[in-house]
């Protein structure tokens, strides 16, 4: 986990299940296979916190330490448990496979520990629960692969968790914008949740989208509810439509949720974004019903073949002009016979750019019954996000002719 | 980051370009919004590293806590920088946007740092440089949204890095197998590299690909790439052309050095997987040479109308099927007078599957001047990863026809 591949999934996956169980996630950190460094890191964790999971090391290898590591901050011995070395044997055995001296390490156990039998893997997770400097600590050792480890989160530890846990509740909200500036966004809700110190309240940006998660921890759900309800009203009432999305839903499943409600269909003409709206559009499982097609032209043949934008007009303005944007949305709501037809024209970079059409500048059409409208943007960012944000205003404006 | 949503990548980039230079990861942390973890954190690391790197936390809210942290813990204290705030300003005004006295916060500057120009956004960076505890230490200040940081990162860190660091080297090889078995791939190479004790191999698998990065350490670079390379060249003798990638390149990439090597053009005619392919192709800068364009054509209307497939063929043989997969890769191949063409047609789920057409039935077609292949495959997994693994599937034979 300290290379550059592995990505960190067992993490969310506890922090998720722990969440639902009313406990937070305070910190987390990924430690290498050294004695010490594991050692320090447990200590530390156990004047920190109440519950510290360990996630990894309990294999055969030299490598895993996790159980000497906690041993010694517990300052408890290790002992070979004999129940759990029958049950490594008996299934080594059973699949034809030679027992060899370094397996025997996955039945050390810590002295006062309850053994979590694995049913999915060799090495079984260990529950510790008792005093540490005079307070109630539990320590947790689960296997890494996660199935193993998910497995035992499931059967074994869950259960244990909520006998312990005092019962409360956390109940959240996910409100999101799009394409707002976050510090606009905080400088008008920030006098809101200011004043529900019993929330807390998280801003996250990112590809053209703000998040506002709301989390609030009472005694009973009831209470945890009302508090995150009548402040989340109340930054609706703040930002109006501009949030689009109130239960964590993307902007792609409103989209699809608002086509449908209305009756609409769809069709796209995309240039610089290169088939990313598209894509978008038809991640959503049943887009078909509301999503015709769309076409990809990149050169400018094809913009006049598939969206009859008319080569006189390409000559005109260049392709990456206001009157190319809403040929192309007219063109291909024509062609599909669909509701509303997008458009799609700019310079996604990092080359093509010119003084008078810089990197980033981006045309954006949406064609309907009522008329056609034009916007021009100036994205900041590399190609991945130049394509991103301006996908993200062609939903944006189909989202805001729906409502 | 402490939540069950965000999956940490900021620290995986950085790992791999500290490796780079010859630097190991030894702890990484995540950390709440809260002074005095932060600040305890930041102590801790400087007890235990000599280059520590925080990533987030420098924006314009409350809750963005880590220059106070920082300074903190090195027992200096903040200025606001003048240079820093006109050009936040200027920024602010450039765009239209008011700028609140929070965003002000963003100029505050740690005693002796160096302010790191942030091109990507508007939080700046800061490098300090200097003895903790009488060793030398140092400690780099970058935003949490991953474009800033990697600009940062690539712009005013690796140059002051490498100027710092050790000479020392660490020579890697990933090599890339697309749609093999990962059972299959290790039982054929472990053989080889268990033979390589001083070369760390790891295989990983995902997305339709297999990664076997290759990583050995000496003292000089002649040495690691000498060890790196005479694996490396063993495993591309056993698996073959198998291999498409020696240098971390993607899929997408080698398609596109390999269409213009060649003077080829392409382009797609796509219905499962919803644009998806044109987007992975379009989203290597300079496509617009190879890549004409492409059509999504999730209706039948739109199959005939975009890329000519009759509609009595449809009638006969049903939209999923081998026929109509190769009548969109033809009929694309013609109306964009392109060298190669590729229809997909398929059932991406998660409704839509029958008995005879079940969920993750895909059909892929690649038309070219010496005739049209096609495959049928039944892929595992969510809609997510079917429409992942035809993409790959798509691009895995048109890599092979340009061979």
């Amino acid at each position: 986990m300290l290379t550059p591949h592995r990505q960190d999934t067992n993490s969310l996956y506890l922090t998720e299940k722990l969440n639902e169980l009313g406990v937070e996630v305070r910190f987390k950190c990924v430690i290498g296979d050294d004695l010490e460094g594991l050692t320090a890191a447990a200590k530390l964790a156990m004047r920190r916190s109440d519950i510290i999971i360990f996630s990894g090391g309990l294999g055969p290898t030299e490598d895993d330490l996790t159980r000497e590591a906690v041993a010694e901050a517990l300052g408890l011995a290790l002992r070979r448990d004999a129940e759990v070395l029958a049950k490594l044997e008996e299934r080594f055995a059973r699949r034809g496979y030679k027992f060899s001296a370094n397996n025997a390490k996955q039945a050390d156990v810590i002295a006062n520990a309850v053994v979590l039998p694995n049913t999915m893997g060799t090495a079984p997770g260990q529950w510790i629960s008792g005093k540490y400097d005079g307070k109630d600590r539990i320590l947790i050792l689960l296997p890494g692969p996660p199935y193993e480890m998910k497995a035992l989160v499931e059967g074994e530890c869950i259960p244990r968790l909520r006998a312990k846990v005092p019962a409360q509740h956390i109940a959240m909200r996910t409100l999101k914008m799009a394409l707002i500036p976050e510090s606009q966004v905080d400088a008008r809700v920030a006098p809101i949740y200011k004043a529900y110190a019993d929330v807390e309240t998280t801003i996250l940006a990112g590809g053209g989208e703000i998040q506002l998660h709301l989390r609030c921890r009472k005694d009973t759900r009831a209470e945890a509810e009302a508090r995150v309800e009548e402040l989340a009203a109340k930054i609706e009432d703040e930002m109006g439509d501009a949030i689009f999305s109130r239960k964590g839903e993307t902007m792609e499943q409103i989209v699809s949720y608002l086509l449908q409600m209305r009756g609409m269909t769809l069709a796209t003409a995309e240039s610089c974004t290169g088939g990313l709206l598209a894509e978008r559009i038809t991640s959503v499982s049943g887009s078909s019903r509301y999503f015709l097609g769309g076409a990809v032209v990149y050169s400018n043949e094809l913009k006049t073949q598939f969206a009859g934008v008319p080569k006189a007009l390409i000559d005109k303005h260049g392709a990456v002009s206001r009157e190319v944007a809403a040929a192309l949305a007219e063109g291909i709501r024509k062609r599909c016979l669909s509701s509303y037809g997008v458009g799609i024209t700019g310079v996604a970079g990092p080359g093509g750019g010119t003084e008078q059409k810089p990197v980033g500048l981006v045309y954006i059409a949406l064609a309907g019954e009522e008329g056609t409208q034009v916007v021009e943007r100036n994205f900041p960012g590399d190609r991945r996000r130049i394509r991103e944000f301006s996908t993200q205003q062609a939903l944006e404006m189909i989202r805001r002719a729906l409502l």
